[in-house]
């Protein structure tokens, strides 16, 4: 219900001065023209479920979060989940509905009975360091209605090690990839460098010494010579899943 | 030719062993199969037009590498050009072709006859400021095939005022927005919490004292609480403008 | 007594020159008119009780110092204070006087029959990390003689959730609004684009990688674009408390 | 006019459907209740004048957005300005308007007949090479209706030097004192000691080698063990003049 | 076998086309030429051992590697190895090819029957806390194949206790000297200049407080004014020990 | 014996042309001349007693350094010392030579039977988080032969707090005051600010947020206004206690 | 005239009331006992002429303070002075107590008649680039009545080039060490561990990349192995000599 | 001579007491038994010829050295030199020994008749605005005595741009590789990886925004997941190619 319609029910006497300035007022961020861009279902709107930071909130806190986020909504997550995380969740919704990804320490829970992947979306890592954080951009892009195809440890120093899951990748149509890699973070501006099809680097916080904190990876992969390459926070596996779905959902639109 | 072709022509006797040694060995980055993703027309397939970085180099180098490069390409761009470099250029190719886009100091050298935008990018700046960095992700969008929608000078403050330009761009249907922000840089956050469509955020050096160069802008955005928003390097535009236009010609694949 | 009574009564004979020269030097700092600025009272007088700082102590520690400094004091706080320091702390004072923040790990004691509210402060958290922070500053202003109205995890990506708050607030007369938020902190630069209230921002240690230890929220509050926000350090609920109650006290000191 | 007004007016006939819907919609910031916190005069409401940073600006393009803006607007400042900016400035206001503060290469226009001193705010700085940027504090804390008492150069290691000029301010009322340092930054500090006026520090990039930039001056104020000090960024005068002046206005508002 | 061998069996008929493809496709990184520089052994051919961190991995999962690993090699590390991994590696290898260097918490497998020192490296270091670091170090360069002389704790502030060390290997006869520092680094910037042997600068994070986590001593020796010395990063022993072997192997190459 | 005297005593038989060539030769830092500077008893000469540090040594480590040491030495220090780390020394040496300054971690070892105080020096501590660091100082410089006045927590923001105890160090005659400061460490440039001793800052790691390790006061001490204060690494009241003994004892030289 | 002789004279009648107050009061910091450490005269009690910083304040703003200061002082630097700033001052003083130090860029002016050094101190330089500040140094010390020994450019690869100039100083009976040095900074560090001088360390902005801006030779000094060195700001010559003369005038206190 | 040569010709009268002493005195680093290692001579020993910096000289200085320092030896360097210091120096030496070389702005003397390459280095450059570094490292080493082969503006996106020149450099023999890079600096990783030839990286200040003065280079070469690479400061092609030379003569002094 738009401005101009509340302005007709108004004239019409269908609702009260109250009621009308109420829906005006107090729900304001819904009335403006027919976008309602602004409103209480943000989030599931974008598409973007809404992600539970587990690692600093009690299994009870958790589990009531979920419980309430599910009475409206049909997808959550819980990231930095540890198994008690795991058990309390389970104890608030049912069973079947419930998924944890171990590697990423993600508690996935899915409602919907039928899930059709209306997207398609490339991880690799440079090292096996860095699959935690593929792993939670992955789950991530599957809330998110995506397929995945992933190839993890392919390594920067040698280079037939990532040609071929690389190639791959580019034959079953991904539309965009998520290279995450730490220390010198080089993965990402060589893979950018070899396809049209936009990357997401993922600095990780694998490393040691000087700029061992993910810094180094993060710097190289903003300094790159290679344009196509974006870059999202150090081991923001969830940024990148996410971005990566909002991409691969809006070129596939057009054609499902 | 792939390896394949390679080997069948050899056993055939069209080519002898030295050519087909040569062809596998020099250019053996091109015969990896039908991808034949490692060549020497890299940026061509890409379609990321050759961008010079003018501001390091003379008048004469400039117009040099131009007109080489224009024997085989179509399209060149010299970013940071000073007048100087516009009057070089100008002296080795044809006239016509060439365009100063004199707030991004770039020069676009385009010699193909028929322009159709085969992908559609939005890119909107908080302040007069980053219109430079804005114009430049335009220059380099437009010469790979996008028609770009711009609002400039928006603001944060005051959300009337980048809340109309927004929806226009959304219901233009660009693929991928391009939001360009200094200071604090939150545009690209308020932005991207607004809508699905992926924000790649370019933080600018505009700013003073602690934070001020554009790491401010930077670490907001690499922090953002909203997931949707990738970014590139401070003051990037040529990134930004290039990551956009490969989304969203990917995004326009199926369509066209 | 100052430095003109002094010498008054030395010259009457009333006191010594010995017991002069003391009053004059040893408490000089007294002396200096009628303002008394410096003083042994100093934090008494400017209404800031005395913050002990539990984190680093014993409990038999704070506990000798709360019983020492309530001999002339009325109020004291102790912060990071843990549940030992809140038994330790009871055994020395009555216990009807001690009260323990939990979700800011504060302890106050406090011997005042009767609180008037002599100002009005508002705090605002973007997220659910952030009200530890919040509350920290929330028992401080009001052990200063404060009303304080809060709203937690009312966000930033989604304005509809802190206009509110926010709007409610401001019509009951809030003098200061303490505004604060962890990643981005984008939350300040928001509220004070949207009134003439001051604001102070408190950025918090909430965030991962790139300048996700405050640095990124701290540099984009002092970056705002909106003049009207001042800043204190990184989770420093105290000072954020304390300068409001100031701000308060101080436009309300007509009033009442 | 508020909702509530757009909405009678609408029933009674005397606008019609298209005006009011443009009226709630396009600028529809205007009509959230009485508040009308959101709406195009926001910096007049506010308090805060424009305020145009000249230095990235040339004179013509200044003298252009001061005539644009003064024709619904009494104050205009430009910081950061050269003679050639004031001289573009009074080739398109009455002179008698324009006034230059040399120190702070700061124009201000102001249109007003009578102006009547609404507030009270103190600023010291500790050197003379901070002074730039504390008149930068006080044309604004000016142009917002304050009156401003200074003392400059006043130092840290030499109190007295300061402390006669701060009782002074005390005396006269100010509701907010700025004080302003480079170096070690430890006036603020110093100076929040001393009284329960709510202190904004603002560290200048003076200095030399290991954080001399501001960056000492910064950490140290942030760091202060003196609740009742907060900061705004390095050489930010105009923020600390315009947050100053909100509090000192918010302090009087009851009185005048 | 490089690409003119397989054209040749190709057109003798000794492997057929698809064979043939393979061999040039899929393992074509060893076909370029005589050089067969890109291939699986890579690591074996440049003479270092796979070094696996062990402080990330599970005593299984480092057993699993080693024993898979050895099916094929001769040698490998297991770095940052704890007691556990020793007992979980000598489960799966023969005991007497397993050693355990304690001080570098470094496995190392070497199943070679002869060892035969191909190379000469020294080693030290300024303080007894870099010793690990330098261990470390050791241990690479042995399993490549080097005798490696080490003198330990010789300090900068006394000069006499390092220079007879230094000089009884520069009499060995070592290629290339290691040198291990902390605090402000300065031992590897003397001992350079102090003899034309190429020097290697280990920084460690060995320090407090300002630079303290090995930032001045990598800082320090990057910014040697004495020509000849070169940094891996902080703690890095295994870096500085491969390239030390490196070198003396390339020094010793035409001798044996 | 200085070279003159090995060549006269060689020369006249005394001593062979082995003996001599080797006093020349190992000990040949201690020929140069009477100076006699390079020796292996350098730290006995300087004055500064072996101080090793405790923390990353076992306990039987330490005892057994301490117990060599102790052969040719009259004192010797174990800074970061644990209990454990007490009994084990006490096992090796005389009970009574043995003492533990427990708020530094210290353990001291002085055979010495009479103690002339040679030095004075003064410390002060602005928090009483600061103490530890500051008994390091003080257990340095005693050992080095100097008493020792200390005054702890006598703060910033109350100047009348330290004036005194900073008088009584004064009239003492101490030759260089010891100033310790976490925070925004402003003490020692105040103090410096008000005498003509020399003043040793040393900052201390206590703080929080942004530059709360100790780099603001360490940034701020440095930048002081006041020249007079030299300063030494966070956290280094070793350095801070050697150098004030190095001052005082040189200033009492020629009254001794 | 102490707060004694006030009150006394007071008592006499000799002066009255007002006068004793006004005396007491305004000029309050001289009366605290026989200290009179605070007062209107501190710089020249604490023996540290006043020092003007030229290089930001013009030749004619400089002279003023140059006429004004010296009519009632007897010295007076002006640093970082250019050859206009001398003519200024020329221009007011008597030209025969005008001396130009051209590589300390430093303006020396000196009315006393006689002058006794009472004072020694050495100060060396690590290189060439560093005799700028150390000839800073030089002046101040030299101002505040110290004789002063140079030897610049002495390296500290070659160690053979120090050790004869050091030993002379040390000779010569210098009771302080200035060491000056840029890049890593190693200079101070070895001298100190030579001598039971105390060093100040001086770092120095000659260098370049990472650390080289003095950072490198400032985090060298401060991690320094040797105690005994204590350090000043990057570049900081004033600082350096000016304490450096306190600590040598304090040792020669007694001897004159 | 050695420190035994010395006493037997003193003990045959050959010399007499003062020259014994100065000998082992004032020489003293010469006598250290056979190694003579420390000397006057160093430089030359080394084999590194003086390398003096130019861009903070003026003509005349720098030419006086030149004749100085070629007084005794036969190569001098001079970095950073601008056209006029070449004319200053070719006013003092024998114009037929001096070269410019341009894009690194180094003049090279050279008074040798017949120069014997002993050495064979490698230089790559990633992009063409490193050749200036590069050109400093080919100069250092070719003056020591090495021939150079050098390839430039080779990249890292595109691979087979610089596999070329790799495998020729290889081929040719060269004992090192001087690899030179900016913005990511991946470029020394991946040759690394490729060759068992030590590399040394050269990161240079080439690139823009964060990390884009060199720091991302450095810090990725420093990351580096492959051992064999070792790391000069920012632009410092005068440290890479003298260590070149040095691991190359090294190398070859069996051979030769």
């Amino acid at each position: 219900m738009n401005a101009r319609d509340v302005l007709e029910r108004f004239k019409r006497g269908e609702i009260g001065l109250d009621r009308a300035e109420q829906l005006l007022k107090l729900d304001f961020l819904e009335v403006i023209g027919e976008h309602t861009i602004f409103d209480h279902a943000r989030e599931a709107r974008r598409g973007i479920p809404e992600i539970i930071f587990g690692e600093t909130k009690s299994p009870q806190v958790v589990a009531d979060i979920v419980g309430r986020v599910l009475s409206d909504r049909e997808v959550i997550l819980v990231s930095r989940a540890s198994p008690e995380h795991l058990v309390a969740v389970k104890s608030v919704v049912d069973g079947e509905t419930v998924r944890y990804v171990e590697r990423a320490k993600m508690i996935v829970v899915d409602k919907r009975r039928e899930r059709v992947a209306k997207g398609m979306v490339g991880i690799l890592t440079a090292g096996s360091s860095d699959i935690a954080v593929a792993e939670e951009a992955k789950a991530v892009a599957e809330a998110m209605g995506c397929q995945v195809v992933t190839s993890y440890d392919v390594g920067v120093a040698a280079l037939h090690r990532f040609m071929g899951p690389l190639m791959k990748m580019i034959d079953a149509g991904v539309d965009v990839l998520v290279v995450v890699a730490g220390m010198e973070g080089a993965l990402p501006t060589v893979v950018s460098g070899l396809t049209d099809v936009p990357v997401i680097g993922v600095p990780t916080s694998v490393g040691y010494g000087y700029g061992g904190k993910g810094e180094a990876a993060l710097m190289g992969m903003l300094q790159t010579c290679s344009p196509g390459l974006v870059v999202v926070n150090i081991d923001n596996g969830v940024a990148a899943g996410a971005t990566a779905a909002l991409i691969s959902l809006r070129c596939r639109r057009h054609v499902q």
